[in-house]
């Protein structure tokens, strides 16, 4: 079928090939016309030069992604509604908060178009494996896109089917899911990322843990403010980071996606010494913990995992003059400058 | 090879099938007679009805490997040493504190007896997939063990080379890793169980988010002690985590191993209600706290994890009737009883 | 001076009594005639049978305090307004989300109707401690009221100056402060009330510690999911909680009021045996976790110690059968009963 | 009574400066002589040579007090107590871990020295304020030294009685306690420390959390991989913190004496500019956490807190740059530069 795309960065351009190489044909519009120059040499993909032009492009009713950085989505949306008609759908594929999607979509239905919130994982990776797609809005629009789901999905490729699975019906198979209302889509994709959040920092704790197992071997001088590492023989190992990621891999509990990838880094770069240590976040962390606190349920575990990236960036620093100023007031303890 | 199996529960049986299914031959025994006249029935298993029986039966040098709780391994190593001569090897494959490990190789040392740690993931699924193993103890000693790791272990298989490994020579890749001297192996087992523990916290968390999101569609009272979700109507979906765990497998950035069992786990029970919730730990996650605290390393979603099992038990009550006891004091505030 | 108070709790009874104490005037409105009846009895203080009733008795500009549960301010607000002139006061006592006072002070600004918003912490005992209090809104309105705060306030009492603050002027050290435009107030007050989530969470878990330092005493079974205790005969100590709660109160560094309530809550019941440890939360504790999110700052203490609240009302029990579910499933590990 | 002091560092020297103005004697020593004789000037300071001179001065059986870092407890008891006699009492009021209580009483009883642990609080202030006391070992020697423990403490000062134990025997009231068996006064003091660590972090985050409320004010880029404050409007506030740390000590619930330092701090340097915020721990934060885990009881603020110092000082380095890579390695994120 025939499908829109707005914003052809990474993600954007590559379903856009996984679209047209399966027989979907599709109109392509970015604030580059370079970028769209570029894709629309390959077959089955037109370019436009504006939003309106795009619309105009399409036929009736119209399918258009939009998949852009979430804090222009709303720009983008007051651009591009004033050409759609009824009918028309509209599907958010970015990074959008929950609540922006149920908000939006009350202020488009008036005009009768249909606003459909696509939370997308896969990452750089989804040209080849195809993208996770978490889907929220009305039934009706849901199902009039399944042809492009169907196609962006993964599949069931060589994954195993799960036990007790055998009698139900559901599209969760291949890849991609109605989880809901309007919202409901993003919902999913937020915790998704929360859950992502925890995960990283699990392996990333457990791989410092084991870093610094050499500990035992460094001297440690005494004074009345550090205790001494009682039992330095038990911290006499220097382990390749490298092979146990890799060893992981096979067999073991905690074998992912993630720890594929974390074994790929570590293959080239053991110390990682490219990387700074200064975390970002993006936004569905965060809202990820906001959801839990109105909900009432505890999330320590996320909410760790995203207070390190914040630590990581400094953000700690204050709340840290703050103790090193109070252990002054009360023991007249001075700070201890970093080991060279 | 020839190999003593001491410790016929589920891990140790399955072993001993994925050996001899491999031309091994394994001498076994276990405090039950009668599991040991079953799997004795296999072709290539020799029976034992003792410690002693078992070390006799073997050719020297012997190895012998330890399947036990980890809290028998000391009693069983009391027993056994006696017989075992300069040369023969003891294996631990269970989940014993890699410190013990430290002292009972210098323990076993004088006698000539070489002491290998070995820590072992893959649950009850090790049969069919293989188990990853993780190996401490003298590099003779694991080399010549060589064959039965690469038996136990899963192999290759299905799994991608991992992007930059391509010119490491390292028996990782086949899923078994000597990562050092004596204690490594239950070290890096211990760290992988802590990872374990935060990655399932993970899960578990992000999961109990989704299902209270339909938490706006209760009503909440007004008093002066709690306060009312302000935007009821952003917590209105009742989303089907089966399907959820299940889209994830594909394509998603958190699928894994877990992940697999947890579609698995709600696909007969979407209420989990035969579960009531009190999760047990068992020392590996209690232990890289330790380390972690010991090297100065934070480990705070590792850390957040465990504490959820502990409380999940009980064992924050005293800590919250001290919490209600002081809302009482300063703010005259009663305890609300559970919501019907 | 003269003031109108709506609401007569156990804070704002208090509230009126400190202040006729001094010789200002209320006018004092309930919604229970028999509550108002009995505080009209006391010198200074007339009553009101309604919100319009109040503000008539009252003279220009009036100055009407609210010291009503948060859920219900909005509604509170919108039935005085419509009785209230330009250059009237209207000030939340309470404890509302700083959030609402920005809106509210926007939405009665046109009418000429001030709005000052006060976070007061002392509990049940600022009668005869007095009240702290954060104060916000427009400075002309709140130094108007500079009387009716120093009355509430503590003032400067037994409590030694702060060395290095000989020279700053500020009503700080009489127990009040304006500390910002609208919101301000609560602000600092949803802080105040997150720090003390933290510090009341930091003496629970401490004491809970040391309730279990005994532990050793009992016996542990073996298996292959639990650990024994290494080291029973470090934990043999059955310690007198009243007796060190009381010990601390005297020249140690963790001496505080909330420590002086926790030892009167254990002299009378060392085992809290009335208590259950279901804890409440009231609004502010998520307010500052929330705060932090947006503002990037890390709060991991505050953000724990609200969750052990969530927990302790059974708020995990779905995300832990996710965890007993996943160990069956990878272990085939059964959860264990509770002990008796 | 006559007592040794062995260490003259800020509260040894206190110590004995408190002792003899209320009419004990005191022979001390320290490793620099220098030390020795300006105390020794003082009425009623008898200065000693060596620990062997220190023991010979003192009349039996004798009390000596040692107040050094706890690194250094092992070796000045190996060089003291050959000089020791039965019935002789040897003191340890450092911050010794209880563990090696435990062992040093099992050790010196068979000559029948009586090892008695004593965990002190009150840093540089207690020459004033007095020391607070948590005492442990054989009742016959904590008797022995009462005079001595009741002129060290504060005694009751103005603090007021704590409601409900007005028929409480106790020395409780005077500042110190004999809380147990060997090792139980330095556990006591561990968990203080504990929960020291946990009161000074609840009021560091707050106070961060404040610090930054008005981040609304600055400008926020927008881009893919992060997400744009949704309400500057919010974060407007740029609050004084010396005042509102002020503001706090007096009738508020969070008044403390670590506030009261707090304030102090503030008051010179709203900046908190000479601190970098790099934190130390010094053993009972740690030990207090593993206490925790072996008795299977939660601490996670007080482990957060903990946590925080280690982050603080760059141990969670190697962590973040795995977050780091594994975002480079699924989305092709590049780490963003810090703020200038």
């Amino acid at each position: 079928m025939q499908l829109g795309m707005v914003g052809l960065g990474r993600m954007g351009a590559n379903m856009v090939k996984r679209l047209v190489a399966h027989g979907h044909e599709c109109t392509v519009f970015d604030m580059s016309p370079k970028v769209v120059e570029e894709l629309a040499k390959e077959k089955g993909v037109t370019g436009a030069s504006s939003m309106a032009d795009l619309v105009s492009k399409l036929a009736k009713p119209r399918a258009i992604w939009l998949m852009i950085p979430a804090g222009v989505v709303e720009k983008a949306i007051a651009e591009i509604a004033p050409h759609l008609e009824s009918g028309d759908i509209l599907i958010d594929g970015g990074n959008s908060y929950y609540i922006d999607d149920i908000r939006r979509a009350k202020e488009l239905a008036p005009k009768g178009i249909q606003y459909v919130d696509v939370g997308t994982s896969g990452g750089v990776w989804g040209l080849e494996r195809g993208y996770c797609m978490m889907i929220g809005g009305p039934k009706a629009a849901v199902e009039h896109l399944d042809p492009i789901f169907k196609t962006i999905a993964p599949g069931i490729g060589d994954i195993p089917h799960t036990p007790g699975r055998e009698n139900v019906v559901s599209t969760a198979e291949q890849g991609y899911l109605h989880c809901g209302d309007s919202g409901g889509g993003h919902f999913v994709k937020m915790v998704h990322n929360g859950i992502e959040y925890g995960m990283m920092a699990a392996y990333a704790e457990g791989l410092g843990v084991l870093k610094s197992a050499n500990i035992g071997k460094h001297t440690h001088e005494i004074d009345a403010e550090t205790t001494p590492l009682r039992d330095p023989e038990h911290y006499q190992y220097d382990f390749n980071l490298p092979d146990i990621a890799e060893v992981w891999r096979r067999g073991s509990v905690i074998a992912s996606w993630l720890l594929d990838l974390t074994s790929s880094a570590l293959a080239g770069d053991p110390e990682l010494a490219k990387f700074g240590g200064r975390v970002s976040d993006s936004g569905e962390g965060r809202w990820t913990i906001k959801a839990g606190i109105d909900e009432g349920v505890p999330t320590p575990v996320l909410t760790a995992s995203l207070y390190e990236r914040f630590t990581s960036r400094g953000e700690a620093d204050f709340s840290n003059k703050i103790l090193s100023a109070l252990r002054y007031e009360f023991g007249g303890h001075l700070e201890k400058p970093a080991a060279k």
